[in-house]
């Protein structure tokens, strides 16, 4: 068989997958089940349709269907504490006893002794130095496997889960709906790259190369005879707030059509999502659930949601209250 | 439709489609038409017949069948100098109106009088000064469109050809041949990804998210009430020699299975590839064949390959002879 004729039968494959994703798309509703039947699934349901439709004003090419998903409060939980933060200070306490110093010397002192306010005290300088002895001084590979022998171990307290279980079902919804219309799925995180490449495909369906994050300095070296790339206690790139959009143009090099968040951090990724020619889709979930999840915004140390909350409605932002919009949050619920 | 229906019918396609492939890999013959039956092709067919045979003992998950590929040499033209360079020089010609200073300073004085020695003679000081001078200061959409337009129109003088078609034919074979077996490619070049990305996808069929490469700086600014990224005059990243392997980690995540250069710019790149677990494949085109493109390699300026021929044997490194190996070079050939 030639690669032509091969080229033909996938064609024509593909069609009939299309045609599959085509009529389970008319069944809107089945689509997208642990979401509410209320405004913002009618807008993103309206949103996929328009893109999608070939013979529609606002078709988009499935080449530039980029959808990009903040992580930490829009894909997971991140309440109380990121979760990056609570691995990094498993690592201090880890680490401690090749640190001695590290009991005199905060913010490592506050770590070891649960004394988060010191923590706290220590500012953006002390959690800058948290990270980089926690993240920092190891191969790739090394950190790699720090990163997902932790995570298939440590359970979140409240819910007595592990932090990749507490994925939001609507969301995971969404991402397979979205990939299903064409659409390819990034996840564009202040969080660490290296510490969310490791369970992105398998919790999200979404590759390492499409997880745009935060990042410190690599240096290829030849160590033991063997080339290894070494991180470097050195910050490379903060992939947060203006950084998002900065991120998004140098990993993805094309402009999302659709773009999710939570927080105040997120309002430049989508106002530049949004201001792009044609249909675009802008959202924020908002943390109203104390009981089966977090109610926190504007004055929350975490995801603080403020401005983009006033701002929502003159931008044409949705609001995904977690209450109302979503009928599960979590897969297990 | 439910999704898990569609799932199931997606599958069930799938599992079609790859049945296609797998029957097309057999009919060996008819694969990479324009590669002569020379060790080379062998050896990328019993490659990629190995790490796709299911039941073999190298078989790869598709999810990591990563191939990355060198840019300038490898994919396209790169003698007797880089695309990226002259379009840099042609820019510096359009910009220099508005900079009566270049008439009198050099490397601009040399670009402008044709001058090639005294711009040599600047060194890499100068050459970041002509980078930086015409490669920033604009919106990411515009420097898209100058190369855009640039790239559309321009010929190169010997072949009286668009350099997008100056692209060697067996590679677009290669990376065909790869993504019908379950390859996700790459292209990892010491060039501009800004300069590479708006021709990828259409070229190689590697989208701009794919390309992995130099940069400079970019900032979020809110201009005239309109979010953009602008280009700014300082490096962000180069992607080369020891640079490569440290890109491939933040872009990609994962080490390639197969990698594919043509100087000793690209020997990090490939170490790197090879030094991973199970099987792996290193290429290096050779440019042997100056009646068809150009014979280069030891002395050259450019794509300069020396230490990689000479130690090629002892790494296992596959060199491809470009006058024995490929059976056309362009595809028009």
């Amino acid at each position: 068989m030639t690669i032509a004729t091969n080229k033909r039968i996938t064609h024509t494959l593909l069609s009939l997958l299309l045609l599959a994703f085509a009529s389970g798309s008319a069944a809107a509703q089945e689509l997208l089940p642990s979401w509410n039947d209320a405004p913002a699934k009618k807008a993103i349901l309206e949103f996929v349709a328009a893109v999608t439709d070939e013979k529609g004003k606002d078709y988009v090419e499935p080449a530039n269907r980029i959808a990009t998903f903040d992580n930490d409060g829009t894909l997971w939980l991140e309440y109380p504490m990121y979760t990056q933060a609570l691995f990094a200070f498993d690592r201090v306490k880890k680490l401690a006893p090749q640190h001695p110093e590290w009991k005199t010397q905060q913010p490592f002192k506050g770590v070891l002794e649960g004394d988060m306010k010191a923590v706290g005290a220590s500012g953006m300088k002390g959690l800058m130095a948290i990270v980089m002895a926690t993240h920092s001084g190891m191969t790739a590979a090394e950190f790699d496997q720090e990163v997902s022998d932790w995570l298939a171990t440590t359970k979140q307290p409240r819910f007595n889960r592990l932090y990749t279980e507490l994925v939001y079902q609507p969301q995971l919804e969404l991402l397979a709906y979205l990939r299903a219309n064409g659409f390819k799925t990034f996840i564009v995180s202040g969080g660490g790259m290296a510490f969310m490449r490791p369970i992105s495909d398998k919790t999200y369906g979404i590759p390492p190369e499409q997880v745009v994050g935060s990042s410190v300095v690599a240096e290829f070296q030849v160590k033991d005879g063997k080339p290894a790339l070494v991180r470097m206690p050195k910050i490379d790139f903060i992939n947060d707030k203006a950084g998002k959009p900065v991120g998004i143009y140098q990993h993805i090099g094309r402009r999302p059509i659709l773009a999710f968040g939570n927080s105040d951090s997120d309002m430049q990724m989508i106002e530049y999502t949004m201001a792009g020619e044609g249909r675009r889709l802008g959202l924020f979930v908002h943390h109203t659930d104390a009981d089966r999840e977090y109610a926190y915004d504007r004055k929350s140390h975490v995801g603080t949601l403020d401005k983009a909350l006033d701002q929502a409605d003159a931008n044409g932002w949705v609001i995904v209250d977690m209450k109302k919009d979503w009928q599960k949050v979590f897969p297990g619920d």
